[in-house]
């Protein structure tokens, strides 16, 4: 969307610390000009790394003004050494821009149980500083990449109380995606005036909506991370919770976030497909969430996609094993528009569904005809590929 | 185990009845030329089979003299069609053999959806029972195989009240086992006389210290059954729960169970090395099977012990979100014998555990040091074997 400007007062840098391997860009620096209200959601599982037990100790303040992030060490399971190093890289932020050090945030994707390499971190810390604002969002996104094949960046035009502003979000892909825990990291900046409620119960739905539909809770990387800066350059009176404008800037952020989490979800390790299940007809909306993500966890389904293998049996199962309420009798699959099984059996048209599954983005419809709740998740086939990726990521 | 005799009264036939494919024999009659007292355990899937919706309800009155089994077809989301299909292979034993028909079982694995061919199935039975005692169990185990790359098959010789019988053990792999529900089948015959409580009572123990290790409950195949028959034709007088010989019998049980499932396991698809985990020092048993199963289910730990890269990352990861109690400072992580992790912070001993992802047999420990239980999860690599195969099942 090169159309769209900025969300203005929001500044970049990237640099080289040679983190993982040398000879690419792998660190970089978000900086708002003024402060900003911040809020964010990480993830659950009980290992955190270092940066994401430091941030959720800042993010109580509600305020921010930069986030440095680093791919290709995690920073994770390193201990006390770990704590030490994420805590110098906000102090070294904050000396050579001039903050205070509460309001600098610090985020790290990659290998775990390696310690960062501070001897070269630093360095690139200040060269960070001394080189704000040369650098773009697209090369932010860049730098923050992992196993991602593409960098995945998405601007939304918004207006609020007669005043323009932009969303403005990047995110890296948690690589594998539906099952496990590869990382995921999504940064959203914006020009509008957000209170802090507001803020947080606006990221808190569109996430809800987009990267947990994509990486179930129980199953979190232990540095995913979603983090919202809403610096108030726009001009407008400040969006509160509940007012007319909440809805207008809550739901421009739900599909800035949706529209990344399709990019991560498509960028799956290996991937091939992009594989979005819906299960209708629940009796809740949460059995409808987990019949989807059971079916979009399954091996076996992904890599019949990948095979264009008209394998529906393995999606009927997949929803029998995933504990929700279902009737057998009731059931009805469909791949695309072609309905494979009626009432809990086949219709016959296998043959008629090989095409669905041949194209890059495969649905798959799983009506329980027992309620009126429904849910989707996101997820990609499972390939070689994926298995090449992961079989030698560390070394 | 050629040196061990099979179990007094038990007689076997294999057919050809091309229901996948023609040009192998892929059904299979066991019968015991007495009344035997039986027991099994079943998925615990919301959609079942025909087969096992049958064979629960005839179960509950602890007798059986046949089962029949094939293997290409689950019989499973057939509808109405597939329930009188179950039924009918039964009743056409019973007919054919001359027994009652509530003592016949059915059992059946492969693809889901698809109406069992009757018009071959019904002749095979024919020949089945016509050739009664013409096959060996080697023969059976093969019959019922799938993607299985091998036939599984153990036997243990047990002496009860001075009287020897014998154990025999035949098992289908799970195919994927762990992360999902490709179908795991199991028949155990023996001609020790054992009371219907007795033998419920040592299955469950059994299974739940064996398959149940590989295949994670709600994860669970739509077929999944272990089922064994005690002919009593050893001539002990019958073991009952509780008594002296009680442990003996379920001790061998366990033993028979536990060997089979390694050979699932070590058979998983695609697979080239079997993969022990077992987690110490938790709070509770169950936690401890929690957190071993987390491993065992991880894509990411798979691949990586597939390339030997000592990514113990990626486990003390699984075991974070897997939602037991731990305390990351506590816990220690080993590849075979080598320690990774001390205290939830890397020992940088990385390099000496490449061997230990090269052997056949990869074990992985993590100690919570936190408690005394513990729990092992047996499960294999993940390869692009895997894809491979489950990428073109049905077709």
């Amino acid at each position: 969307m090169p159309e769209l400007p900025d969300p203005k007062g929001f500044l970049f840098s990237t640099a080289s610390a040679a983190i993982k391997k040398p000879g690419r860009k792998d660190i970089a620096l978000i900086y708002s000009e003024s402060p900003a209200v911040c809020a964010a959601t990480f993830t659950t599982n009980k290992i955190k790394g270092a940066p994401v037990k430091v941030s959720i100790e800042k993010i109580k303040s509600g305020k921010a003004r930069a986030i440095v992030v680093n791919s290709g060490n995690s920073n994770v399971a390193t201990g006390a050494q770990g704590m030490k190093d994420a805590h110098e890289m906000c102090s070294l932020v904050s000396r050579h821009m001039g903050i205070k050090e509460d309001s600098v945030y610090v985020s790290s994707t990659g290998v775990i149980g390696v310690p960062l390499p501070m001897d070269r971190i630093r360095p690139a810390l200040m060269e960070l500083a001394g080189t704000i604002g040369k650098s773009s969002p697209d090369e932010v996104a860049q730098a923050i990449m992992t196993t991602d094949t593409f960098y995945k960046i998405f601007k939304k035009k918004i207006k609020v109380a007669g005043k323009t502003g932009i969303i403005l979000g990047i995110a890296k892909g948690s690589g594998m995606i539906a099952p496990n825990m590869a990382t995921m990291l999504s940064f959203i900046m914006t020009d509008i005036a957000v209170e802090r409620t507001a803020l947080k119960k606006a990221l808190k739905h569109a996430v809800d909506l987009s990267f947990n539909r994509i990486t179930i809770d129980g199953d979190m990387s232990t540095s995913d991370t979603a983090m919202v800066m809403a610096n108030g350059l726009a001009g407008n009176p400040p969006v509160k919770y509940g007012d007319e404008n909440f809805n207008v800037f809550a739901k421009a952020l739900d599909t800035v976030a949706y529209e990344l989490s399709k990019m991560v979800a498509v960028d799956g390790e290996g991937a091939s497909k992009l594989i979005e299940v819906e299960v209708k007809g629940a009796k809740t909306e949460k059995d409808a969430l987990k019949g989807a993500l059971a079916i979009a966890n399954s091996n076996l389904v992904k890599t019949a996609v990948y095979g264009a293998d008209v394998n529906w049996g393995r999606v009927i199962c997949a929803v029998g094993y995933s504990g929700i309420s279902l009737l057998e009798e009731k059931i009805d699959i469909y791949f695309g528009n072609v309905k494979l099984a009626e009432k809990g059996v086949s219709t016959g048209k296998d043959e008629l569904a090989v095409d669905e599954l041949k194209k890059k983005n495969v649905k798959i419809t799983v009506h329980l005809n027992i309620g009126k709740a429904g849910a989707k998740a996101l997820t990609c086939d499972l390939t070689e590929g994926y298995v090449k990726i992961n079989a030698v990521y560390k070394t």
